[in-house]
């Protein structure tokens, strides 16, 4: 049994984890706590690292091991089981797992990865220096050469699907277009009117108070002492911008961040970290088992962010978690006198050109200009330097509102200058995940907003681990969806939900 | 020049520096940040990079690459310098000391490698328990089995010299025990004679105030900003035992630790390891050009001590920095109306069991007694079952106390559980060297104590640069001292200044 090719390709894995946490380790400390000065080390330590990673996952030995495992898995000799047993269905999946990602690393050529790396780096560099001066003219070249090498990557990998949707593989695994532009048809058509709906409003508020750093802290491990974080598994730190990483099978982190003038930034950011958190915490990784297998992982960028969303959007954002939450604010500081003024505070609606600090509503927008720009710039032959004017005029077409520079437009977000391309969708995708689920959990639960002001959120986690988080990538994310809610993905919870809210908001009750 | 087998050699270093210093950044997190459910899987982590590390450092490529680099240096053509050039020589001793560690690292059996990280994971967890339980026994086999492993090692190393030298070797090249015998004789017989006049004075201050912890980081922040802490390369951060670390040639890092009830602990723990890394931040490590290299790393751990020594002792403990400094303490909450008043409670004197507490002057008694110890356990034919005894025999006999229990006797230091012999003694030679060195310093620069109470420690700090930091493993201890100072090493200038230290101290002035 122990030197089962399945167990030796077990080992195989968990060592290639175990690197890949050593890389995710350095990352972490390299956002949290790293001097300056380290930066140029810390980069030729990832990259070794990555050297390393990569040589594991395309190696002969790994093939070979696979094929192995996958021999005796169809011959089934050593577990004497039924074959078609679950444990079987789940070895089979991740054989199917990892034979994907095998046969991508392997076709792709070492020089390209290098390039890529390179690219990256130099694309990063510029888009930094872009950004500072308002310079999209300086950033444009570096982000032509990242299309070129994406391009050509999708090519490597030679899948049966567009260049756009190959790159879209990792975040959103058999993500198409034509099913993403499905999805977010009845979004583009009905978020504007909503916004519009929001604009005639007289009603919005604006928080023009702030609350000292310690109280901010101090709120936030409430919320997570609330929320069931355990310090024995789970540390919290600062970072310029918030994230949740796992670094081991029980060691959990989390970050977030003071933003100047805005008092409920770290707050919610917290919020939403300790959700993509909890959904790591729930994968089904006992006893080392799954953690370094396939099935131990995240299905997909956009199913992470309907976890992420949940406890933001769903549960800090609600009202009746500011009806029960609101003293502490009034503790730490803050000038409000009701709950519902907190609830206010924390859903400001009002359009504008920046991504991160979109409210609920004009979110989708911001992602749906990004997800059509990019399919433009990599496979309907839109050129980088049309990039500035296109923006613009979807801005103003979807949001009516237009960038005083490029600064704060095309070059506001970072993930391009990365070459990341076909991650934006999963931010939306998010939003809809989110939103399906709950309407499930509702139906079978209750309210959730009786639960939240009873104070205790802990029935809602459970439901989130027994109906989602424990498949890993058993199911894609769109089969999870089906299998939780009966029904196949749709947009119609998320804007049944925003109408819901916006009403609420806008007639101030 | 860039393909010299020098450069290839040099490449190949540099990856194993990468990985040691990836190690390194592990042990840091896992200090500092990691939660407790962490330790299974940090602790794979942190074996797998053993592993490759040890690979790397005894392969036959390196030893090629070795044997390459040799013999490009003596026949002297890539460079076309002359042999007898100060680059060639430092080549030269780059060469020798890496086939020094080399042929360490090939004679020694991997599976006695093996046994003894073992070994040493289980000796260090038996530790904890037997200290918690006051419970000698429990831990005694675990102690033996560590020093049979230990003799092994020092049988396969088969070096010309005992076996408690050969395994202090690491920590303090060159040493004999006859020539650190010569050296601590002095300390042997006068330290108890000065501790006699401590006792009969009745001077004694007792600290019986506390701070808050805020109040005690600001005034860490205010030393360490005082005294030229660069955030852009060193961070700071807590761990339960106080350390300083190298993570990358321009990434440093210290920790300190609040003890309650201690109001100046933390504040010379800070001190102390800003010293350590002061020392690392001197050396020879432009350009990356020595940090793969040994000429790039530091001496022994004598002399890395003597440098945090001298910031904890000859400037923090000073009369002048505290006449300095006291106020910054007053308005921290210190009850304290002098600079003497600061002065004293920075200095008690009063001899106690415990080494880490101990006072300057019965210091060096704590590491007399360990070091008679492990030699004696080693190649003395001592048993372990005497150890108890044969610990408190001693303490009563040079120090005049007794401990109430083997806890606070010889279960009190981590070293011997983590199979560390020869250890101990670089810190009493840490003392002898910091204060010769500091003698030396005075008679080129004047009186420190006129520098450290104007305020500006700038010039110590660059006469250490400029006289000891640089040289790297260029030199051993003694070759160092006797370069900086022209005299042999002895303990002479550290009995001189704690006998007029005691004498202020006693005397109230």
């Amino acid at each position: 049994m122990s030197n089962s090719a399945w167990n030796k390709l077990g080992r195989y894995l968990r060592e290639t984890q175990l690197i890949g946490s050593i890389h995710s380790t350095l990352y972490w400390d390299q956002n949290t706590t790293m001097p300056s000065s380290g930066a140029l080390w810390r980069g030729e330590q990832l990259s070794l690292l990555a050297r390393l990673l990569h040589a594991r996952q395309s190696s002969n030995e790994f093939e070979e091991l696979l094929l192995a495992a996958k021999e005796e898995s169809l011959t089934n000799e050593p577990e004497g089981e039924a074959v078609e047993g679950p444990f079987n269905l789940e070895k089979q999946r991740n054989i199917e797992l990892l034979e994907l990602d095998l046969s991508r690393q392997k076709k792709l050529d070492s020089e390209l990865v290098v390039q890529l790396a390179c690219a990256q780096a130099e694309g990063y560099n510029l888009w930094q220096q872009a950004k500072a001066r308002n310079d999209f003219p300086c950033f444009a070249p570096a982000l032509k050469k990242l299309i070129d090498l994406r391009k050509n990557q999708a090519n490597q990998l030679d899948e049966d699907r567009s260049c756009w949707e190959t790159l879209a593989q990792p975040f959103e695994p058999d993500l198409t277009i034509p099913r993403m532009k499905e999805l977010f048809a009845p979004l583009r058509r009905r978020l504007p009117e909503i916004l519009d709906k929001v604009k005639s409003s007289k009603k919005s508020y604006r928080v023009d108070w702030d609350l000292e750093e310690s109280a901010q802290k101090s709120l936030c491990e409430m919320l997570l002492k609330d929320w069931g974080l355990d310090p024995s598994n789970t540390a919290v730190a600062r970072s310029p911008h918030p994230f949740s990483i796992t670094l081991g099978p029980e060691d959990f982190r989390i970050t977030t961040r003071i933003v100047s003038g805005n008092p409920l930034s770290c707050f919610l950011a917290t919020a939403h970290e300790w959700g993509h958190s909890l959904y790591e915490q729930g994968l089904p990784s006992e006893s080392h088992h799954w953690f370094a297998w396939p099935l131990g992982q995240a299905t997909s960028m956009g199913v992470h962010e309907s976890q992420s969303l949940f406890w933001e959007n769903r549960i800090a954002r609600s009202k009746a978690f500011s009806e029960y939450f609101w003293p502490h604010f009034v503790h730490a500081g803050a000038p409000i006198k009701s709950g519902m003024e907190l609830w206010r505070a924390m859903n400001p609606l009002s359009p504008g050109v920046n991504r991160v600090e979109a409210d609920e509503v004009s979110y989708g927008l911001h992602i749906l200009i990004r997800s059509e720009l990019e399919i433009l710039l990599l496979e309907g032959g839109m050129n980088v330097d049309e990039l500035p004017d296109q923006w613009n005029k979807r801005y103003e077409q979807l949001l009516g509102v237009t960038p005083d520079n490029d600064s704060e437009g095309c070059l506001q977000d970072v993930h391009w200058s990365e070459g990341s391309f076909g991650y934006f969708p999963s931010y939306l995708l998010g939003h809809i995940i989110s939103s399906q689920l709950t309407q499930t959990m509702e139906d079978q639960l209750g309210s959730i907003e009786t639960k939240i002001l009873s104070g205790d959120v802990s029935p809602l986690l459970t439901w989130l681990r027994e109906n989602v988080h424990h498949y890993g990538r058993k199911l894609n994310a769109e089969q999870l969806v089906k299998r939780v809610t009966g029904k196949t993905l749709s947009p119609a919870s998320f804007l049944t939900y925003l109408e819901k809210k916006v009403d609420k908001l806008t007639s101030g009750m």
